[in-house]
């Protein structure tokens, strides 16, 4: 679906009336220039191999989509080694081919388990074999009656002294390991976690490097039972990936295969602590939320850039009788639906760059064994992990409502987008868990105020608690609502005022765990209100920062407003109830919101184009960057198997038979 | 999947621990006696059926779906004919297939549109072909340029006097028919509507009754050209049904086959109104909504019931370190999540069957030609369809949520519940336009107070305006929000206030139509507004009746409350900035709201079980009746085509050259 030079651009009109520089902004998005071209580099060397056309994928079977990821991958290595790409460009390459599959897990999860908990033996010896895929890896964690919950996991690995070796053992259907990505048909190794048993004693859950299959002919290795767990949401979308089951029937496996950088066992079956502190796996974690919040921003921005560009197409009604019909972007029903997604898609962008600057500066803590700010990270990466992805979510799908009934083709390309997207507000902690996680941090540090302990980073604000149960906001105009220190007050009074209120009413339970567990929907709410916060917090201080290009920084003002405003407006209930503002500032942020829509309204267009998204990446007849729509969807229709014969098939023995009133004599 | 005498009942506990009589329930959800018989009767029949199967529909090609749906159809109408069901029977059994088809609109459209809008004549010819499937006929209104606006359609119809004949023609490709089900393959037959044509002018949009399709062989006739319009949403779901494309070629019908009960074309030419009213058309709408309002308490029940039973099998984390896991239904975060939607599903059913009611007094008064309380009608049937397909939608994906990641398997059964249920949001009047329709009868019915003009039925209480506008709430404890009036009044009051803060910010605008559309997001919450005080007021009004059975009444007041409160605290940004209550009683509401969870925590299973559902309607590893989850959930992962064999199909090719290193060599 790339634009020739012969055709038209249907969206030209709305670009020319772009008020800001759409490279500039590119820039602003992607984060420097290289990335912009890099990026733009890999997007275009996916876009043109026909190996990676993604346009049948939502008619293949589930034995053909999973043929066709093998063969994306291959192919992605192939061309990789061919061409000496870096590991970001393969990384980027990676992306654009946008297929999940066994690699993701090899690279993202497998990979990453062995440098972190691998000493530095392990390392070598297992690390190359995976860099030149010599072993594909999964991570097996999960189990089939055991997700969030890792120390309720079931499989047991006992140290059998006699033969030096761990007997791996799914002791009960439960104990299943289910929903593992590549473990279902092309892992040949795991990093499996089960319960350390030795001496007669459970040391809890630790990780052990498994094979599975056998690297001559791929087949299963005795003692285990694989396969694939079955179809899951949508065409397409995550049917591509090999989610798998795995049953342990006894199987052996040499003692050195413990991944051995925290605990041993020794020879005689002793458990010993390495001198290596726990605290520093927690770098992985908080690397593995940061990319998450930022794919959150990417699978939104796609989102947005197609419902965007197709409401600038779209026309229905006309503003007067028999006049010509108006674009739907033009509807203030739509802007104030589709704006604020557009905003978080920036929103969710920022936090997340800043989120990679924390990874570095804990990674640094903590290789100086500086741990004081762990829990304060914790609280903010798991928090926004939860707040970004469940946004993301609901946002997909309302984007696809607002195509009207053709955001329901595949060719629309949004039901996939969104069948694909949805398993992040579970894996990686579910949403609630980790929210709940965010509030009993929450409490701690209202607990702690008292005693004079001063919060850090962004639970700094929460320090400034006499000013902030105190304050009064001071809009008295629509335009005050432009102020970022105002919007900032608001949202720190409202976060601290909810933690407070939960304290003060968790306090009054028998004891502090009873309170919690009963209060935990309001604390639920809290957490969200403070990770609303950090949201907002970034996006101002972005602003703060030197943004060239002309009208660059003006249009993000816009967006950062939009989205404060957006979600006061949408628990205005929670700013009203604590008092941070008055029901007439509600209406009056709300009458800014209008405004703000307005200002929006002839950038939008432009503002999807920075993502610099390719059509291919996009896979959506209504979100072409030339806005030929409707020709589009045309032409994907005839493509449908069920277009291959005019006369369908089982018209003679269920249609013919129907018609003739013959039913009584046919077979059924 | 049915339950065997000798199996288990994992869920026996939590039957046993119901407050109240789950026969009796039944009775009260399904409206009587004999429903609950007629449809228990239905659904046994439809499950043990083979032909009915549907635990491998997600895993079926589009092509193998589609004859699925063939000999769906044809084995349901031959099973109706052989055992002579009645209408309700029929209906019922047809809803227990359960798969999207072509009968669905040859029913629901196609045969009430030659009803409402032929004349005596015209269906006398028509109707018994279509009673006996002579003919299959569908509802072509939808072009690929044009959705909810009607007045925008394309297509024309133009006498040819000569002839006395109708040219069909679709002038441009955005003119295309698109969408209507059962067009693209099974159709021979459709109300086509166009743009009538006769003597140079153009009347507007009129229905025509087409053949499209040979009865003799199902080839499309001359002049058209047919097809489906690709896959949608979801594996299964609405894949079933053959969405279709249409265009015509100047094709030629006789000049009877205009639907001519409201207006007539002459053999000469000339356009001519009959006597029959306009309004007499607005039943057949009356109903259709009425029945998706039933549709929507009917799949969010499904999702609920399936979601409040794996929600007490799934167990997570302990209360107490090293004890057994919780019961994840016992998480206070779970139930402010599920219940609510519980509640909705018993006020939705109820609001429906108050619509029910509504249809027959509309009626009846339509044909005593009393057209004055249409408008009231029209904004009540608008508004509850499009804020009970809303809620449905996203309730469906909360209860996925809710049961963590295996909700995300097909065999969960509730991706397909989604994908199959989402177009109701925008089928039969997308719902933002629907909700604005709502809002500018509200509107009109604010002005109009002054004039001292009483507003009638559910816009009565707008006639409560001074005393509404002043009202305090008395709340002063939590207990005091189980008091209906109370609750009536806050709802009503806000509702009420809403509105008229619309009606006072338009009016400041240069003109009202400016003024609508400027304000319309603020327009879309009035009017939600007011159709949840609707929904708030038939729940009240239905325990206003008497209704048998040891502790039916009770539970179900629970669940007015819980659903009552809940909606308040959702949008307690709406009480809270009309003044209708206080951040405390704010705060109280919730209070009790935690209150009522604890109340029907011990019945929230034998609230679901009074659904009555069976385990083939269910279609739910996770929504058993005897609670087996896990061994179903593994069963069910072996029937992917991608465990038919053990290697993988691409392994030979894809897998093997990568891990041996041989990349180069294959051919890709």
């Amino acid at each position: 679906m790339a634009m020739d030079a012969a055709e038209v651009d249907h969206l030209a009109a709305e670009r020319a009336s772009a008020q800001f520089d759409v490279e500039e902004m590119k820039v602003a998005w992607a984060g420097s220039r290289h990335a912009v071209e890099v990026a733009d580099r890999m997007a275009r060397l996916v876009a043109s191999d026909p190996v990676f056309r993604k346009d049948n994928r939502t008619m293949l079977s589930r034995k053909d989509l999973f043929k066709d990821t093998l063969r994306k991958a291959a192919h992605a290595w192939k061309r990789i080694v061919e061409l000496r790409l870096t590991e970001e460009e393969a990384n980027l390459l990676r992306l654009y081919v946008d297929q999940p599959g066994y690699v993701d897990l090899h690279w993202g999860m497998f990979v990453p388990a062995i440098k972190g908990q691998g000493t530095e033996e392990q390392q070598q010896k297992w690390l190359p074999l995976a860099y030149k895929f010599q072993i594909i890896g999964c991570y097996a964690q999960t189990e089939l009656g055991h997700g969030s919950n890792v120390q309720g996991l079931e499989t047991t690995a006992t140290f059998d002294p006699k033969t030096d070796e761990f007997v791996i053992h799914s002791p009960t259907l439960t104990s299943s390991k289910w929903w593992p990505g590549g473990l279902g048909k092309a892992s040949t190794h795991a990093v499996v976690y089960a319960r350390l048993i030795t001496e007669g004693k459970d040391y809890g859950i630790h990780g052990f490097i498994v094979q599975l299959r056998s690297l001559e002919d791929h087949s299963p290795l005795p003692g285990v039972t694989l396969g694939d767990i079955g179809g899951k949401f949508g065409s397409g979308a995550y049917n591509s990936m090999d989610n798998g089951v795995l049953r342990f029937d006894h199987m052996r496996i040499p003692r050195d295969q413990m991944l051995m950088r925290l605990s041993q066992v020794t020879r005689e079956g002793k458990y010993v602590h390495s001198d290596v502190p726990k605290q520093l796996l927690y770098g992985t974690m908080v690397f593995v939320r940061q990319s998450i919040v930022a794919d959150a921003s990417k699978a939104l921005s796609r989102a947005v850039c197609i419902s965007v560009r197709y409401s600038a197409i779209r026309k229905q009604f006309g503003s007067q009788v028999g006049g010509p019909e108006t674009q739907v972007l033009n509807y203030k029903t739509q802007q104030s639906r589709l704006f604020p997604l557009l905003a978080s898609a920036y929103a969710f962008r920022f936090v997340g760059d800043w989120l990679k600057w924390l990874y570095t500066d804990v990674t640094q803590k903590l290789e100086a064994k500086d741990f004081s700010t762990l829990q304060e990270v914790h609280a903010c990466t798991a928090g926004l992990k939860a707040v970004t992805t469940s946004a993301t979510a609901d946002a997909i799908e309302e984007c696809r409502k607002l195509c009207g009934g053709h955001g329901y083709l595949n060719s629309s390309g949004l039901p996939e987008l969104f069948a694909v997207y949805v398993p992040a507000c579970t894996y990686e902690g579910d949403n609630v868990v980790l929210l709940l996680q965010v509030a009993r941090i929450l409490m701690k540090t209202v607990s702690q105020l008292t005693s004079g302990k001063q919060p850090v980073g962004t639970m700094a604000y929460m320090g400034n608690i006499q000013h902030l149960l105190q304050s009064k906001c001071s809009v008295s105009t629509a335009e005050d609502w432009l102020n970022p220190a105002i919007i900032q007050e608001a949202f720190e009074a409202r976060a601290l005022r909810m933690a407070v209120n939960c304290a003060q009413n968790i306090s009054q339970a028998p004891n502090q765990e009873d309170g919690f567990f009963e209060r935990s929907p309001d604390l639920l709410e809290a957490a969200v209100a403070h990770i609303q916060l950090i949201i907002v917090t970034k996006f101002i201080e972005k602003l703060q920062q030197d943004i060239p290009g002309h009208g660059v920084k003006a249009q993000l003002q816009n967006l950062c407003n939009v989205y404060a405003l957006y979600i006061l407006h949408k628990h205005l209930g929670d700013f009203l109830a604590t008092g941070c503002i008055t029901p007439k500032q509600g209406a009056l942020a709300n009458e800014m919101l209008g405004k703000l829509y307005a200002l929006v309204r002839p950038n939008a267009v432009a503002l999807v184009d920075a993502f610099n998204y390719t059509d291919h990446y996009l896979a959506s007849a209504l979100g072409r960057y030339d806005g030929n729509v409707y020709p589009a969807l045309y032409e994907e229709a005839w493509k449908d198997p069920l277009n291959e014969t005019v006369v369908p098939e089982g018209y003679h023995e269920y249609l013919r038979p129907l018609l003739k009133q013959q039913l009584k004599l046919s077979r059924l």
